[in-house]
Parts: C-alpha cells; sequence; structure tokens
C-alpha cells in the first residue's frame, strides 16, 4: 500500500487518524533529544577505568626518561606518536598527536592553509581569488561549517554506495583550479554509513589536481567504530596517495572521542614527512605541546591497537540494540508504504534517512512540536540546503532504547503525517 | 674595582686568570640547562594529587547533572568558568576556559583577530595595510614569535620600574592606527620581574586608541606566582578598562602551567561580555569543547582560589633558594665590579641581567662552549634583536641548587670573560 496510490479520500482519513496519533503524542510531554552524535553514559562507563591509569604515584616520564608532565613534544608524546601510527598504519614520523578534538585539528589545518598556505602552496589561500571545496553530501554539518566560516565555496558532490560521485570529483579537481579540498568521512560515513571502496580510494589517491596545493581531508572518525559482523575495511589513503605518485595531498584525522571520552579523548593526524613538517613548523609557534598527561594515560590503557579494537567490541555491544531498534521501525512502519530510502549502515553513529521530497523539514517539525529533536533537516548538506529536502539523520547512540522506540513512534508517525500533508496539497 | 677603570695591563693579566678557569669548566664536561621556564620535578610532584580527585568510581557529572565525559560546554564548565573568574576577579560570564595552553588561547586570539577582526573591527585584519603591536621589551619571546610569524610589525617600548614606557604607548597608540595590540606581563615580568603600578594599570585601561579596535593582550603568566614575602599587587585590567569606559579593550591571560603541570595544566581568558560572545561564536566552529574532565580535576582538587594560593606558597618554597643562588652570586661575584643590571624579582620565573653593552650575545656563547645553556641573548626582544647586546634571561626554577650554582659560576665567569674581551678590544 504505497502512499502515491492513495487516493483523496484515503489521504483524508489516513490524515485524521495521524492527527489523533499526534495529539495522544503532544499529551505524552516528551523531551527525547535524537540530535548529535553523542555516545550513552553506558558507553562513557567503559573508559571509566582509564582515570585509574595515572594516580599519584605513578612514574609519569616516558621512554626517555623525558617527564611529560613538563613543557615539550608539540607533535606529542612518542608512544602515543606510536600507538596512533599503528591505528592509521603510518609510520610513528607521519604522525601528529594533539589536543582533544580532531575538528579543532582540523580546523586548525583549515585555518593554517587560509593564512599560510600548504606545504608547497604559492601563497596563502587567503590570497587567492576564491577556494573551492568539494562536499560528499549528505555529510558532516561540522565540515561545512568550517567551509561557510572561512568563505570557501562548497560544491555538493552526490554520494553513491561506494563513496562520493567519482567522475564528477575527478572533473573538478582537475580542471578547476580554485578547487582546493574536498572533506572526506570515508569509513561509515556520516550520516550515510557508507564506505568507500578500493576503487573510490584509488580514484582519489590518483587525482590530478589542477591546483597542486590540493588537499584531502580524510576525516577518519570511525575508523574503529564497527556495529555488526560485516565489518568495512577501507585502504590506506596515506600509502596509495604516496603510490600514485601524490604523497603530499592528503591528511588524514581520527580521535578517540568516540572510543573514550567525547569530552576528554585525544586527536592525531597523519600525512607525509613534508606536510608534517610544515605543520610542525607552524604548530610550534602556537602552542609549546598538547596535554601529555592524557596522550599517556590514553597509550597506558589502551596498550596497543587490539586494546582499541576489543574496547570497541563493547562498544558495538552497547550501540548495536539501538541501531536495531531504529532499523526495525524503520523496516516495519515505513518501508512497506514506500515513504523511505536509507542503507543499513555496518558502523559509525547514524542512520541517514531520505523521506518522500519536500518532506523532511515538515517531519523534523512535527517530531519537534512534539518535543522529539532531530538533527535539523539540511544540516547535512552544504549551506544547510538539502535541494529535495528529503534527508534527515538519526543519531541513536544516546538514548536508551526504550526512549530511541518512543522517539521512533513519534519519528515515523511525523514521517507519515507529513508525507499525506504533501501528497493533500496536489 | 669597577671594569671600567683597569688598564690594559690589568685586563690582560685578568684574562689570562680567567681563561684559566674557562679551561677548568671545559674540563667538567657540563650538561646544564638554564633556557626555559620550567617547573622542577619537585613542583611538578606536589600536583601529583590532582592525578587521585578523578578516579574509574569518579561522579564526573556537573553542577547541573550534565555528563562531562560528553560532548558540550565549548566556554568551559561552570566550575571551571568560577573557579578563574575568581582568579581574575571578573565573573564567569567573562571567562572561557579553554585546553591546556594559554599560549594557543593567545595564539588563537591573534589568528582570530587576523582572519575575522575582533569585536568592533570594521575589517579582518589581514586585510589592512599594515598591522603593528607594541612590545615592551625585554618581553616574553614566544609572543614576538607570534607577531613575527603574522607579519605583524612590532615596535618595542623600553621597560620602567613600573611597567612600560607608558608616555610613548600613549602616543603611539593615539597616534598611529596601525597599532592595533600590545602584549603585557603585568606582574612578574618576564622577563625582569617588574610588576605594573597602579598609575600604569590606570593608564592602560584609559589609553584612547586611533584604531577602535586595538586590544591590550593581557598575559596575567604569573598571577599567583609570588616567591618573597613582599608580594606585588596589581588592579584589576577588566575592571579598570570598563570604568575607563574602554569595556573591549582587553583580553586577558591565565593558565595553570605553572601552577599544575606545564604540559597537563587549563587555560583561561577573561574579556568583556562583548569581546567573550564574538569569540564563543568563532571558537563554536573550531571544537566541541575542551578538555572537560581536566577542568574539572583542576576545580576538584584545588575548591576555591584560597586553595591555588595554598598551593602556590609551596611552589615558593621550592623556588625561592633557586632565586636566591642566583641573586647570591650576582650579587658578590658580578655587581662589585659594575658588571651587570637586574631588579630582584618577588615573584614570576626568570631574573633578567643586563651585562655590559655589546657582551650577552658573547656571554651566552661562552657558557655554551662550557655546556651551559641560556636563552639566546637578544631573545627577549622583537625581531630577536637587542640593540644593546646586554640583556640575558636567566630561568633559575628547573635544575636543582646544586646545578644552578654550578652553571652560575660559569655565568659568572663568562660575564666577566666577555667583558674583559670588550675592554680589550677597544
Amino acid at each position: 500500500m504505497n502512499f502515491d496510490l492513495l487516493n483523496e479520500e484515503q489521504l483524508k482519513a489516513l490524515k485524521a487518524e495521524l492527527d489523533g496519533q499526534y495529539k495522544d503524542f503532544k499529551g505524552k510531554n516528551m523531551h527525547l533529544d535524537m540530535s548529535r552524535g553523542k555516545p550513552s553514559k553506558d558507553q562513557l562507563d567503559i573508559s571509566m577505568e582509564m582515570m585509574d591509569v595515572l594516580d599519584g604515584d605513578s612514574e609519569v616520564s616516558g621512554e626517555d626518561s623525558v617527564d611529560y608532565r613538563n613543557y615539550g613534544f608539540v607533535d606529542g608524546i612518542p608512544e602515543a606518536k606510536e600507538l596512533f601510527a599503528e591505528l592509521m598504519e603510518v609510520k610513528a614520523e607521519n604522525v601528529i598527536v594533539g589536543g582533544n578534538s580532531s575538528l579543532n585539528m582540523m580546523y586548525d589545518t583549515v585555518q593554517r592553509a587560509m593564512q599560510f598556505g600548504v606545504y608547497g602552496s604559492k601563497c596563502p589561500w587567503n590570497k587567492l581569488e576564491k577556494v573551492k571545496f568539494l562536499c560528499p553530501a549528505p555529510g558532516y554539518d561540522r565540515h561545512f561549517a568550517i567551509c561557510e566560516l572561512f568563505g570557501i565555496e562548497m560544491i555538493p558532490i552526490e554520494m553513491t554506495e561506494t563513496g562520493p560521485d567519482m567522475d564528477e570529483i575527478e572533473k573538478l579537481v582537475s580542471t578547476d583550479e580554485a578547487v582546493r579540498g574536498i572533506w572526506c568521512v570515508p569509513l561509515y560515513s556520516n550520516p550515510q554509513g557508507i564506505s568507500y571502496s578500493d576503487e573510490t580510494v584509488k580514484r582519489f589517491a590518483a587525482l590530478k589536481p589542477k591546483a597542486e596545493d590540493f588537499r584531502i581531508f580524510w576525516d577518519n572518525a570511525y575508523c574503529v567504530h564497527h556495529i555488526y559482523e560485516d565489518q568495512a575495511k577501507i585502504l590506506n589513503i596515506i600509502d596509495e596517495c604516496a603510490a600514485a605518485g601524490n604523497p603530499d595531498m592528503v591528511y588524514e584525522f581520527v580521535s578517540t572521542s568516540k572510543i573514550t571520552f567525547s569530552g576528554a579523548g585525544v586527536a592525531a593526524m597523519a600525512a607525509s614527512k613534508n606536510n608534517i613538517e610544515h605543520i610542525i613548523k607552524l604548530m610550534s609557534v602556537q602552542t609549546i605541546g598538547f596535554d601529555k598527561l592524557n596522550q599517556l594515560r590514553h597509550v597506558r590503557f589502551f596498550k596497543s591497537v587490539d586494546g582499541i579494537r576489543e574496547h570497541m567490541n563493547r562498544h558495538a555491544e552497547l550501540v548495536r540494540p539501538k541501531f536495531d531498534a531504529v532499523l526495525n521501525q524503520l523496516e516495519t512502519k515505513l518501508k512497506p508504504f514506500g515513504l523511505v530510502k536509507y542503507t543499513k549502515p555496518n558502523g559509525g553513529y547514524f542512520i541517514s534517512v531520505d523521506v518522500m521530497n519536500g518532506c523532511a523539514k515538515r517531519t523534523v517539525e512535527i517530531c519537534k512540536e512534539l518535543g522529539v529533536i532531530f538533527t535539523s533537516a539540511g544540516a547535512t548538506y552544504p549551506y544547510g540546503k538539502d535541494k529535495n529536502d528529503s534527508n534527515i539523520r538519526i543519531a541513536p547512540t544516546l538514548p536508551p532504547v526504550s526512549e530511541l522506540n518512543q522517539a521512533m513512534d513519534v519519528f515515523c508517525m511525523a514521517v507519515k503525517l507529513a508525507a499525506v500533508e504533501k501528497l493533500l496539497e496536489k
């Protein structure tokens, strides 16, 4: 019974029924927030033992007996560089370990490029007439916010099941010198949970940019964030770029914000030696070093990337029932009516749903009226503009399953109501 | 027996004696570093109990039961804002608590001004034909490094015993629109340990800048870093600026880098509400929040500013004998020969010594040849240029007193040798 096939009378009857449900929900006076990809209390609890690895009697000197409580190590303590190098499958010399936020690291990297240029730039990007970034969309709103703040023109790129539209990317990157960068979340993309195929990664590495200082911003935010047994694996972009003769073309970013604590994790980046040296030189004016004790805490807690992987299995067990709950409601309540398109993600933090064209904003609005907050419709697109007004990002991790089911009850009703309203307009 | 009064023969005899001492020192094969203002191991040890205040069973929610392990609070957790507000004698709404480095906070503040302008700017500073900063000198080399990186022209300002030359500052600020900022370390200045008099602070607050977006960068790095009983107290610049009708003219910075851990402290800034709102808006694109658990750790460890003051008394006890040792050698070995000028600082991290004009570089060089590293001569001046080549910064905190005495033995010999060499040239 696809909604498209209903006649006006049927639609009106359905609307009456949904209006009734709306009233019932309204009476429940709900306050639920599904808007951001935040870990739940349960998830945060499994890292609390990390608070015990450094105590008042701890040895806080490093491999080379340097006191990590003191100044220094602008690019991170050697042990942390080793751990993140193992995680990103690069050498420690290709790694900078920073503060608690990879977003901050990405922002600083863009700001440095604007102010000073990147390694190999002929001039600072601020001095260019125009800077454009390609933005696979739907994507991460905070990437887009950085571009918007710096006046970088964003060009949306369609997503496919194997990653962004590479034909379009190759064309734009090789013909338009103003294109200086691209944002990528290559594994379990935000919000669709799409992982880039080997061909996609290889085509990225083999790009022939018109701008010689073009950079790929490879935000590997979900590099160990598997949820289901069917784990995606992507090629190593640093290696692939080097092999393709483009060693300096990529910056990779990771963080433990969704491994340990979102408010007190550790971020890191990897890039070619030229890039790293260029960044360290500038960064040395910005700071004498990031929080080394928190870096040490993370290293001693995890010991190795195997330790991280085991830890992530525990996250997966907590997150999986929540993804199941959302997917189950989408499957049973909306799919049969032809009302939604979505991909089941095998990892990451989001489920991305396409509702009927022209209905996303109204759907989110109805939910909000009923006390259930979803990410603003359009937020996953550059400038907040989803030309189809169809994409909604669901963040299932924070609320307990019981609340999640309530929120999804409201969501499914809202998708239907918005669709019926739309069809009745015609 | 002032060196100036010696004749050539006496100088030659003295040189022969000093050359002998040089050889003896060379034989000792020393490796001592007096170059940076780093706390000693003893000082770091007194904060180790802070590692125990958060453990695996800790309650890590805040006043409003928000989980501090999760995302949020871009301007810091309320408790930390309160603590730093008390420290800076402002309201919590005037405070941003950041990451582990006030240098990073200052750099970011300058970078934001360059890219976007400050509150009230007509255009970003990057778009101005020329940006100049006034730089009281000798001063903090890392302030100057920020200016140099951004191509901000530095104008050195002479220091007096009551702070920088205010006549010169008033003249330049009120007549030259390119002057957009000034760096100040108002209490126990780096490196001279000079504290600004009430009149100096009031004249700062009453400045009438030609550039309407002129800013004072008030780096209150040593706000609780008293060493001797005679504690300096400066006026509150935020209040004074407000009272003088210039509420938006100042940014104040502090950090716990030299209270708890240089590698894992907490930094904060204070400013008018207009400034704070302007910064938070931009900063919200840069990060979702700084390390809140480390902020919480600091709050629970200190409880109040009284807690910080008691803690600083323990630092003073550890640091005082080191300052005594340096001052004693200067007093007994160099002062009687008219070879040095210096002020005894009552707090801070440095002792600043003016040797005979034209002898600072050579003195530091001689020390280096003997394995004793001092801050490069000139480093305390904009562009590393001390026009008199006379200022040397001594950082007494890091080495134990025994090493410090050895280093000062070398230093005093080097000051004499450099002076004798200079006098023999004439």
